[in-house]
C-alpha cells in the first residue's frame, strides 16, 4: 500500500469542522468521498490538526493509504474534480509507509486574522474577525511573549482536562499590524515590514502542539491587552494561575487558520503550491 | 438639501450588478433601501461606475440628496446596520450641492485579479479568476502599454456603438505578478515590489472613462499574450482595426474590482477607510 500525503486548503465556513460528526458536513467526509470517487477504494484519512467548525486551513496535512497506482500529480487534479470549491488540494506527495500526519507532526502554525478598521470589508467577512476599536498591537505582541516557551497551558484550554498533558512548547508568537499583506500568504509576519497604519492585525503562533481552543483563548486574552484592559502582568498571572476562568473569551472561529504543519522526516510542508508551471 | 457622498465596497457575487434591473437584486437597490430605512426618505443614488453582475467594488463612489440632519459618521454606522454583509460603507462625506458621482468623475481605476497557480485556493474562489497555466506577465505588461494614451477603444467595447464616443484616455496600465500583496489593498502594483514567483497576476488600469466591458476585453486580449499566442503587435493591430470581433474574449466578472474614483473637486477618494480610531 502506498501512503499518500496531501496538503489541503479549505474555507471552513460551511463545515462542522475537520472531523466526521453526527450533524453537519465535515471536511474529512468530503475528502474521503473524493478519494473513494477517484480510487474506488474506501480510505480513512488522518489529519495533522482537527480544526473546529468555521476554522480555515491553508496547509492542513493529511495522509491515507491506497493500493492505487495513480501518480501524485494525477491524484491532485483528480481529487480536485471531486471536491467542492471550498476545499483545495495544494500539494500531493508520496510519504514513507509509517508516516502519520497527526502523530509525526513536530510543530504546527496557526494564524488569527483581525480586520481592525472602523468600516467592514465584505471580502473578508468570513475570513477575518472585524474589530472596529483600535487595537494596541505592540502591547499585544509584548504580552504574548510571556507565553513563549514550555508551559502548562491549561488556562488556555477549553474543557480541561481533555488530554493527558496540557504542557506545550510555544516556539514563536507574533502579533503584527499589516496593511498590504495577503491574508493567505506563506510568509510569516516577522518577514513582512510592519505597517503601523495597516487595517489588519495578525497573530501567528507556532507550537509543538495545541490544546482545544488554545489559539482562540490566547487571542481572546491578548485582545484584552489590545483594548488596554489588561497588561503583560495580567497575562503572566493567567498563565501561572492555570485556571481557564480567568483568561479571555474564546475568539470566534472564522479568523483562525491552520497555516502549516512541520515534520522532521518530510521536507518542510508548504501550504501554497509553487506557481503554475514553475 | 444636503448632498452626501459615500464610498462603498461590495462583493458583487450575489448581485445582478450595480443598477436596478427587472430581475435579480442590485447593489443600488439594497443601498437605497438602507438609506430609506435610516432617513425615512426615498432617495435615488448616483454611482460613479455601473458595475456589471458579479463585479466587485473597493471604492465605488455614490451620492444622494437628503434633508436629514444625521452626521456623516452616524450615516456610516447607521447605513451599515441596514446593509447586508456583502456591502460596506467605507467612508461618508458631505459634498458640494452640485456634486454628481458619475458626471464629475475625472478618472477611475479598475483592478483585475488572476490566481495563477496550478492549485486552487478556496478563499479567492469568488474573488480571482483562476488560471492554472503559467502566464507571461511581463509580456502582458509590455503589450498593454500599446493601450496607454488617447485612443478609440471600440475594439474593446461590447455592443458598439452604445455611447456617443468610444474615445478614452488610459493614463496607466500595469500588469504585475505579486505574491504577498493584499487583494484588496489601496496600493498600486507599481508601488509594490514585484514578486517574480508570486501566485497572483494583477492588471490595473486607470482611465478618464471606460466603455462597456472594456477592462474585461482588455484582460481577455492580454491573456492571449500571456499564453504566448499573441504579441504586442497583435494588440496594436486590434486597437487600430477598431473591430471587437478580433480582440480577446471577455474575461469573467469575478476577477474585476472598481478600485477607486477620482474627482477634481473632492479630495482623492480612498477605497479603504483609515484605520480604526486613528
Amino acid at each position: 500500500m502506498r501512503n499518500i500525503c496531501l496538503t489541503l486548503a479549505y474555507d471552513g465556513t460551511n463545515y462542522c469542522g475537520w472531523q466526521v460528526q453526527p450533524n453537519g458536513t465535515s471536511v474529512q467526509a468530503v475528502v474521503e468521498t473524493a478519494i473513494k470517487e477517484l480510487t474506488s477504494e474506501a480510505a480513512t484519512i488522518f489529519a495533522a490538526g482537527r480544526t473546529d467548525a468555521g476554522v480555515h486551513a491553508l496547509g492542513q496535512v493529511v495522509n491515507f493509504h491506497t493500493a492505487s497506482g495513480i501518480s501524485c500529480d494525477k491524484i491532485r487534479s483528480g481529487l480536485q474534480r471531486f471536491l467542492p470549491d471550498d476545499v483545495a488540494v495544494r500539494h500531493v506527495r508520496e510519504a514513507p509507509p509509517d508516516f502519520h500526519a497527526r502523530y509525526h507532526a513536530t510543530s504546527k502554525r496557526y494564524r488569527y486574522v483581525i480586520l481592525n478598521s472602523r468600516a467592514k470589508l465584505p471580502f473578508v467577512e468570513r475570513y477575518a474577525y472585524h474589530i472596529g476599536r483600535r487595537l494596541d498591537d505592540r502591547a499585544m505582541h509584548d504580552a504574548g511573549q510571556v507565553l513563549v516557551g514550555r508551559h502548562d497551558f491549561r488556562s488556555f484550554e477549553s474543557h480541561y482536562p481533555n488530554r493527558s498533558s496540557s504542557v506545550r512548547t510555544v516556539s514563536e508568537l507574533t502579533v503584527a499590524r499589516c496593511g498590504d499583506w495577503a491574508l493567505w500568504a506563506q510568509h510569516r509576519p516577522s518577514e513582512i515590514a510592519a505597517a503601523s497604519d495597516g487595517d489588519y492585525v495578525f497573530l501567528e503562533v507556532e507550537a509543538d502542539g495545541f490544546l482545544y481552543n488554545m489559539v482562540r483563548s490566547i487571542v481572546g486574552t491578548l485582545l484584552k491587552v489590545g483594548y488596554g484592559s489588561w497588561t503583560t502582568e495580567t497575562v503572566r498571572e493567567i498563565l501561572n494561575n492555570q485556571d481557564r476562568d480567568h483568561s479571555g473569551a474564546t475568539a470566534p472561529p472564522h479568523g483562525l487558520y491552520l497555516v502549516r504543519v512541520d515534520y522532521d522526516d518530510l521536507r518542510r510542508e508548504t501550504p501554497i503550491d509553487s506557481p503554475a508551471g514553475s
